[in-house]
């Protein structure tokens, strides 16, 4: 019942006039991304996820995943099918090297494809996803033989990846875990433990799988500083890359969720598994990290994806049900009633997650070429400071995407009424797929702590002076011309993050309680203006086309419009976040526990 | 494995403290609620609400409602004994008059009461809520001998009501309504049509089921104007009040939910049911509001409830999962981690919980005394302000509160990091079974239109002025005493509600999209405001406490920091709803629907 359509004119978009991607055309890396290419990816990449993955949502929710005695799994019906053309046309690997047989484009065009993808079916997209994570630690630091081992079979679907850190008592906290990796006398370990919460942990999907962990050596240091990353492969495979027999690891069990039900999240018992240590020994946590950070990019983009199902559908629903009239009077008199476009608090929540959308669009996909152009840019300077505005706005990017994904979603469903709470109708499913995002990959509070203890401070803030910089930029460009009053706004919502910022700094070091205190209004602050900054950049690139008379007038319009609605209805916020934050730690912390 | 502890010292003390019952125990109606009998109905009702009700909510919702071919329904495993003491206990009937059976307490108390009953189980509590409504509807329409004929049976338990208004086509505008009631030969009604979500429209706890159906007569008024209500019970009832046939109404199947699984939500099919006008023909629309008041406001209720069990239990994994250390070093060095309550960001959304929930149950029991005042108060002039300060107040307290028990509901979730997603922990069952409240009952944004509709500008702003001036006697009695600082915050945050309402004065009569635009907005200030003041009553009733060196100070003092909090983590919002509504329709309504 429920409709997707992928939004490839906004990415489209997004892509050739905000961002600019012709301009990045002469570097490495960049080659492959023609416009006819890009084109061609996003044509047939959305025409795949909605015909052939999305059909298969609704029902993968409520056939959910199935272990069997032997512990093996099995996905819902047509996964298998969906995955197989999904790892034939290429898609695992849009943006995976060429020597392992990836199609080598950016980041940024891949991340348009993966939002697509997300949005015809999270829980779907959850398996391939998974193995993007495990690829980058395996490229970031696996020796060569282990990179041309498990790559190139990852990259073309035929092996999948996990990660496997959390266990019972400890997620956040990984210094807690127990999970113990013992010498065996031919240079590989034994892994024995419990990890939790493991996504795509065992399925039918794939020829194997091949699991990251997260495990103790003998003697290591206390805490998260003797953790080491170990590969453990479901089949072990020879050095021909043929497979051999089980390993000592299985799944346990699936968890009952909430949602994603399609997605297996299992139980991972290893007993005496044989795995290799991947990176140095007890540098783990560091290598994870690396998997992590990617894997918060794509948990904001599942925000997103699904933020994007969700409102199609509530704008579907919308045009069609009819229910009251106009408040200035009857719109279709020769109807019984008029649409649920009429009524303004409708479009008032309609409005909201279309302004957010599309903005948050444009800084996934800025954040994606930051990515790209962390690797590629011409000067090490340039690389270094894309990698680290990326650092900066990786858990904005996660935290506030997500919570603005499971509003989206709510409000979409809000709009059906009734109908909303009802399986059938669909919508109850986006909410309760998106809840998750905002849970893995480090709660939504521990994106902020990152934020204001790491990534705002880290080099004397120097990322987000840089970020600061950039947005005054645009602002100083905008203000003489027609975008002035939105540049006015932006600028005023930039003037209560540096506010705030500066109060974590005054603050802060006096007490860390109060950066702790401050962390979540931060970085919903700097989510709201990040998205600000694109809407500045979106309007001008619009206004720019119907300036030279080019472009879908109606279109192009509707984005000056919908900039104008960020500025008065969402912008607002950071004055009031502003406030709470300097309330500081002291009400939060004063009462003893018993209190509660 | 989730956990719950009525709050009935929280309770007692809004009830002694804050809204000083004893100052009305000359009133009639009153009489019954010494506080003794308080004491009693709290204690022993509180007993009950946890030991028996709550240990059903995880298995009901797993197990849900059961429909036999025969259209029976059966409810989950140990429902109906439940039930049956429920009505036993008699605390259906705690404010129904003495004359039906009931105990004659003011609706203060059992509002007390149905926030436990809420809080043990929400999707139990709306089998006998929805006979709440029924009854409403009765006494306030129905003729002395329908009134005996159903009342008594109804305030016992041994029949349950239900409301019939929704049809496929039709939620919010009943209008376009196509049940139709055709007059038979002995002054009864044929009635034929289909109704869908009707909770608790079958089941098997009570001998009986008293529907209240809209319907149309032949040649009735189009629209609104030509909708009658009907009595139509499962089983018709002789005059003797014996059970006879069975009548021409079932059950054609349970709805697919998000949650409240365990209510059966029922399409039900009148196939030229037997059914009996209640209140004047083509008057049905009027009759059905003193239901829909009644249980809108249980409906707010419940967002309280849900989101009171939620906090507990996020309050109590709180305290028992370590993870990490605290910023300021290690509470607790002996421990392998410290538990959650030192992390600030765990403590701002367990802080946001409490002072949300404590101040909505002071408003929410506020809003009850004001029933009981509009049928008890000395004068007539008394009666009329608090009736009308309750309109004001319904769809606020239904709209803000049940958007606040969702919120609650998710971050209590949020707490328990990847936990809070799996079923087994019960927090997922919190926000899907909160989530309806914002939906039934006219959906919050049908709550808004009636406030700024309807509500606000009645008999010239009487009630909102009457309102302010409540608020305004309450801050200047504050104002040089030690609640000044909250008593200022509040001053400022009442200015931008007040603002407000002025600026939708001026606008909402140029352009009615200019209120329908704002309206959501104004809601929302108004519900945050309202609060606020309860929690400048609630900081002054604990410091008078304090002062008099009464009660219990551990208590008292964290009514104190908790109202700080309110006033800087949650007040400052009114500001940033202000700027948002004072951006009007324009950009809302700018867009073609193809634009979206």
């Amino acid at each position: 019942m429920p409709t997707y359509t992928p939004p490839v004119a906004d990415t489209r978009f997004v892509l050739d006039h905000v961002l600019g991607l012709e301009r990045y055309a002469n570097l490495p890396g960049f080659e492959a991304a023609t416009p006819d290419m890009v084109e061609a990816i996003l044509d047939q990449g959305g025409r795949f996820c909605a015909d052939v993955i999305f059909p298969l949502n609704q029902s993968g929710d409520a056939e959910g995943c199935t272990r069997h005695a032997d512990h093996s799994v099995t996905t819902p019906t047509g996964f298998k099918a969906a995955y197989q053309q999904l790892a034939e046309g290429g898609w695992i690997g849009l943006a995976a090297p060429e020597a392992y047989g990836g199609q080598g484009l950016p980041h940024v065009v891949a991340t348009a494809f993966e939002e697509y993808l997300i949005s015809a079916g999270v829980a779907f997209a959850m398996y391939p996803g998974l193995s993007q994570g495990a690829m980058a630690a395996i490229s970031a630091v696996g020796s060569d033989e282990q990179k041309s081992a498990y790559l190139p079979k990852m990259v073309a679907g035929t092996w999948t990846g996990t990660m496997n850190l959390t266990e019972p008592h400890c997620g956040t906290d990984l210094g807690l875990i127990k999970t113990r990796a013992v010498p065996n006398d031919d240079g590989t370990f034994a892994i024995t433990g419990t990890k939790i919460f493991i996504s795509a942990g065992e399925h039918d999907l794939a020829e194997n799988i091949i699991h990251l962990v997260l495990a103790k050596l003998p003697g290591a240091p206390e805490g998260s500083k003797g953790i080491s990353l170990f590969v453990v492969p479901k089949f072990l495979v020879d050095a021909e890359g043929r497979l051999g027999a089980r390993n000592g690891v299985a799944c346990g069990s699936i968890e009952e969720k909430m949602g994603i039900h399609a997605n297996s999240t299992c139980v991972m018992n290893y007993d005496g598994a044989t795995g290799y240590l991947i990176g140095e020994e007890n540098k783990g946590l560091a290598a994870m990290f690396i998997m992590m950070n990617a894997a918060r990019l794509g948990v904001g983009l599942q925000g997103l994806g699904i933020g994007e199902v969700a409102y199609q559908n509530a704008v579907a629903y919308a045009k069609d049900r009819r229910q009251g009239r106009a408040l200035t009077g009857p719109a279709e008199p020769d109807k019984p009633a008029d649409t649920l476009f009429v009524h303004p608090d409708v479009r008032r929540m309609l409005m909201e997650a279309k302004a957010t959308l599309e903005g948050a669009r444009a800084l996934m996909l800025w954040g994606a070429l930051q990515n790209d152009l962390s690797h590629h840019a011409a000067s090490e300077e340039d690389r270094v400071a894309a990698d680290e505005l990326l650092g900066l706005l990786t858990p904005v990017i996660k935290g506030h995407l997500t919570d603005l994904g499971y509003q989206i979603a709510t409000q979409a469903q809000q709009v059906f009424g009734g109908h909303g709470y009802i399986r059938e109708y669909g919508m109850e499913q986006y909410v309760r797929d998106a809840r998750i995002a905002m849970i893995y990959e480090g709660t939504n509070g521990v994106q902020a702590m990152d934020l204001v203890g790491r990534k705002l401070p880290r080099h004397g803030g120097k990322a987000a002076m840089a970020l600061f910089a950039l947005v005054a930029a645009d602002i100083a460009e905008a203000r003489d011309g027609p975008q002035a009053e939105l540049a006015g706004q932006l600028e005023k919502a930039v003037g209560q993050l540096q506010a705030g910022a500066m109060w974590l700094m005054q603050n802060g070091m006096k007490d860390p309680n109060n950066a702790g205190a401050a962390a979540y209004p931060f970085m919903t602050m700097m989510g709201i203006v990040a998205i600000g900054w694109m809407w500045l950049k979106i309007a001008r690139a619009a206004q720019a086309q119907l300036d030279a008379d080019e472009g879908d007038r109606a279109f192009l319009e509707a984005k000056l419009v919908t900039a104008r609605f960020y500025a008065e209805r969402i912008l607002p916020d950071a004055g009031a976040l502003r406030r709470k934050l300097e309330g500081g730690a002291e009400a939060i912390m004063a009462l003893p526990v018993e209190a509660f």
